[in-house]
């Protein structure tokens, strides 16, 4: 037996961690024992206290400290725009783009029947209702480009279709910075399709 | 500010492991919300207490949770044989190759006079005292192949010649499963050098 007990218990909790093996976690028990007791602690408690604060609006489901989010308190954004993500961490990933001003609502998964997801598991009945209640004007579906996303993209146009309101999805085309040549042929064709006038 | 101030705080201590950038250490934050609560305490714990029991042997300075380490207290272990490396994690790389059965010396560090690493910054002493009190026929020196371990080598062959015992130092060559059209220049006259006979 090579590895103290302590030290192979911290190892083998840090391998749980997605996309670190053996040698990362060994790297990083080493690096936190190379750390003051003080430093390790406030490791330690940084994750238990964002486990225990974080929750999700009641509202649109993304990562709140409060019953609603910092989004859905904010009354500077724009009510009439709903922007429809899969998961809480792709709000944060539209926000960092400084473009979005509207609200969101969070789906917490995609469609996916073969994985056992069907409408029932998503947040669709709350999306409907606030769709309803509020003057929503546009709803922007920003799942993600590959079938679940397409599939639930389409039952959310067809489910709020008969309320009236614009139903847009993000654009598909090439990454800007990117190569035509290196371009898949997929992303190629969606482009084509999404053409605008210059 | 997009992200709620525990999510940031977390994703701030996470960055400070070497090696893990904003993205993953994102990733990794968002891994533990999605772990239920004992998980997470579970992970915590485990990083206090490898903190809390682990201490340096004070025989040879590798990791352990008692006063001496599971190395030097094992009877079974060649008494008359020392490794020296630079850090507690190379006995455990050392220990998993299962051929050394020796006792250790950790140096905690290697010579470095542009980092103001001396000899008196090294565990040298400790290492002449067990080799004057103790009947070691062969001091294996494993320092890293590079200048500092290069010269934390000649430094212990120089201070333990006059005491009789044989110091050795692993090989240098091509690794295994390697390559000879790709190795380097120095690796390869260090592999011609400590040529065998076959």
């Amino acid at each position: 037996m090579a590895y103290p007990v302590s030290l192979k218990k911290l190892v083998d909790v840090l391998c749980r961690f997605p996309g670190i093996g053996q040698k990362t976690a060994q790297r990083l028990a080493f690096y936190l024992l190379g750390c003051s007791r003080e430093d390790v602690i406030a490791i330690a408690r940084a994750m238990v206290e964002a486990k225990d604060r974080l929750t999700f609006c009641v509202i649109c489901g993304s990562l709140a400290e409060a019953e609603s989010c910092s989004y859905c308190s904010d009354p500077g954004r724009d009510q009439s725009l709903l922007c429809v993500v899969q998961e809480p961490r792709d709000v944060l990933v539209l926000e960092r783009t400084g473009q979005y001003r509207g609200l969101y609502h969070v789906l917490h998964g995609a469609l996916s029947p073969l994985d056992g997801i069907g409408p029932e598991e998503l947040k669709l009945d709350q999306l409907v209702r606030r769709v309803e209640d509020k003057n929503v004007g546009e709803v922007i579906v920003a799942t993600n480009p590959n079938v679940e996303g397409d599939a639930t993209a389409a039952y959310i146009a067809m489910l709020l279709k008969p309320l009236a309101s614009r139903v847009t999805r993000i654009a598909f085309g090439l990454p800007v910075g990117g190569d035509i040549e290196y371009a898949d042929d997929l992303t190629l064709s969606r482009s084509l399709e999404g053409r605008r006038e210059i």
